[in-house]
């Protein structure tokens, strides 16, 4: 089995830099990360435990699992009260203004780490980490071509799933399978405690419609009221579209790509949806260069669909997501989301999804998706592969 | 493909008869619920926003999406900023001590549903929860015992899944095959930000040994530092073990069960240790009926496992797990924990996982898990399968 021997970038040193230059400008002494997310992205490990970053100087690592690490940086404690005590034999003194991931760590846990510290101050560390994330590095930037290569590889095999008269999920769990065998890590990361999600979605006939409770781009019922997202057993009938929009993770880097395949032939208007989805991604990237704003491209696809007549079908009908793309990287929707209300700019570095979708009654979704980096002078194209709708 | 069309509890009246009692001695006036298993647990569904339950009288569902549904108990709102007004219109009496999950909700989204209803109180409705949770009706009781007879299905096909020279992630990926045209879920949940997993755990020879990052029973490297858990590409050798841990999540709620493999035959000590773990499961079913305490039984189990020599090898070698069973259901960690601290008593309707296991070096995990029921008069055994080593 061909898998990748990835592991976390070298230095991690200007992942630690940047958010110490945010930290000044925000006048905070100290962030301190719990999250596996960030502690993955400024340590390159997932623990128990805490990353401490002062505003000047090197880190600590406060680890309470899994024992057995012998690192200068690491230091074991049995719980956060420890800290403070460790910190002063080190000659670090007791911040005043802390960071903390408010948007991530449990009222619980938060109140809890506040008062170890017992800070005059306590800021939002989850958006600034969101936001010096967005920003890939080299290697970072690496990581996703790797994991577009193998998105596109195993895409390949999707035609030989198939096989007539079976359901979207025995179709799914088939390219789950080629997945798995080409170095899937199987789970991945989403940012936001409400999102649920196995592997990736795949989406035929009516099953397209039914609404999401989770802030993916479309829904689908799913096989179990406790997990109401993707297939749910429709069978794969002629004239229906099979929307295939399944997980990037051969790295820790997620990429994202949808298909769409039909059995057999489709009507029309499913070709016409197609090709504007392709038209309206052609257009945002002709469009895209640093310094343009995400709004402006959700809103060029908006009149986009509205001018050919497709807004009822854009991005879902009985419910309809108000983005056309979003940013992605350890967790699959990370910052910017290009929709009517964002504040930002394309910036070299941002790798982001596009996913213009058309739901179509009775036939199925249509159109695609595909991961770019956001480049000094445009965009380029990561994930590689046909795009026009394959027939199974 | 055999799917279980498995949905929520007819009735969930009972549920919210215990959780008002539970509210009538905490004295709150209201609980509000946001994470996705309580609002399964309490509506029978997942959707964005809020389970509203008085101390007496009706909940309200009020829902962001998805959009569509027609229920009385429905009401469709933008942000919790809109709810009190909206309890105000049903004559519903804004709360005083209001209950909120602060084990679960991030930081912030607590700190907002405080400044929506600004109550004189606020008291912790994770926990609340977890134990109400705990005593299972005889509807869950039957959803439990779906998944076990599937669980069991699919481990009869693991020997099928084995050929001599694959990688333990081969040899796992083949088995969610299995697992997933069996009518798996796919997902499945923790309690806790911070544990990750992905179908379960496969783990073999030297892998065994190394310590998790997470409060699983045992480890493994993982093939990817962003996800260091189970099974990490490891060739499946003669005289080394298999332990399968896949997971039981064939209905919303979990069964856990382990079994150890073996390629050819293994050494002595592994037989031993193995019987061991046979012979502690058996005791503590031996010693289990209503009122017996949960320390005890771990006790009994450490006793065992000190007396037999085998103490070095209990639940991990580098790392070893303080506990050796734990509460299943909607999530794969319910209350109550088999560990040393445990003031939990065993009371019918409790269903939990007993997983005594040995890890060896240069050899691997040996031991097995089930899930059982508290019933009446002791223990039944939901997971029935072959429960020696099984020889590939």
């Amino acid at each position: 089995m061909p898998m990748e021997t990835t592991s976390s970038e070298p230095s991690l040193n200007s992942r630690w830099k940047r958010l110490q230059a945010k930290m000044l400008e925000f006048k905070a002494d100290a962030c301190i990360i719990a999250s596996n997310v960030n502690l993955f992205y400024l340590s390159g490990k997932v623990f128990t435990g805490y990353f401490y970053l002062p505003v000047e100087g090197e880190p600590v690592l406060f680890v309470r699992k899994p024992l057995g690490w012998s690192d200068e940086k690491v230091v074991y404690i049995r719980k956060p009260e420890d800290i403070p005590a460790l910190l002063e034999a080190k000659g670090i003194s007791i911040p005043k203004h802390i960071l903390l991931e408010a948007d991530q760590l449990t009222y619980n846990d938060f109140i809890r780490l506040q008062a170890v510290f017992n800070p005059e101050k306590t800021s939002n560390a989850t958006t600034l980490l969101r936001q010096i994330r967005s920003i890939k590095t080299d290697w970072e930037i690496e990581q996703f071509r790797i994991s577009a290569k193998k998105h596109a590889e195993v895409y390949l095999h999707i035609r030989g799933c198939y096989s007539p008269g079976m359901s979207d999920v025995e179709f799914q769990a088939k390219i789950e399978y080629v997945m798995r065998t080409h170095g899937s890590m199987g789970f991945f990361r989403a940012f936001g405690s409400n999102m649920d999600i196995y592997m990736g979605s795949v989406l035929t006939g009516e099953n397209a419609e039914t609404p999401s409770p989770f802030d993916f781009a479309l829904g689908g019922e799913g096989t179990n009221p406790a997990l109401p997202i993707g297939s749910n057993g429709t069978l794969l009938k002629p004239g229906t579209s099979v929307m295939v929009d399944m997980a990037g993770n051969y790295t820790a880097y997620l990429t994202d790509m949808t298909r769409t395949f039909s059995i057999g032939k489709l009507p029309e208007i499913a070709y016409r949806a197609h090709q504007l989805s392709i038209d309206i991604q052609d257009a945002i990237v002709e469009k895209s260069k640093p310094g343009t704003s995400c709004a402006e491209l959700y809103l060029l696809s908006l009149q986009m669909a509205e001018r050919a007549g497709f807004s009822n079908y854009f991005m879902g009908t009985k419910q309809q997501a108000k983005f056309v793309g979003h940013g992605v990287g350890l967790e699959v929707n990370e910052l910017p989301v290009l929709t009517g209300r964002s504040k930002e700019l394309l910036e070299p570095g941002i790798v982001l999804a596009l996913e213009p979708k058309f739901v179509l009654p009775s036939i199925g979704a249509v159109g695609i998706e595909n991961t770019f980096l956001v480049t000094d002078t445009g965009m380029e194209k990561l994930t590689l592969f046909e795009e026009n709708i394959i027939e199974l």
